[in-house]
């Protein structure tokens, strides 16, 4: 089974990172962004087919290593 | 107009990241994980409301700074 989790930062937590990229963007010249907020993504290759076993997997993943759920939110979508 | 742009490794390509934190899942005892890649993600507001002209400048902010084409690829998502 494949599952992709996103980790984004929250609401109101600063992102000098997409600051930068935002600052990057609007000196090549290109146009209409306004704020750029930066995030991670993870593919992971689960073994087994049982899709609430997977979730529960994920969520402790997300929780023990994968997001820092003080400033982070995650999402997780399993794939077939 | 919101807009997330995921940026990827392409296959085949290593990805020691991903396997340090495959590595780490397995040590924490998250079972069923089989392989783990890591990628981007990039959360845009843009300005204006015309959805091709959003899309032709997400492509060039991909070419030009969030991707490393030879090596990743990348997705455009608008959002509304």
């Amino acid at each position: 089974m494949k599952a992709r989790v996103t980790v984004t930062l929250k609401t109101g937590v600063l992102d000098p990172q997409g600051k930068a990229i935002e600052g990057a963007l609007k000196s090549l010249g290109i146009a209409g962004v306004g704020s750029v907020r930066q995030g991670k993504v993870f593919d992971i290759e689960l073994d087994g087919a049982d899709k609430a076993v997977a979730e529960e997997a994920l969520k402790a993943a997300c929780e023990k290593l994968l997001a820092n759920t003080v400033i982070e939110n995650y999402r997780v979508e399993l794939q077939a």
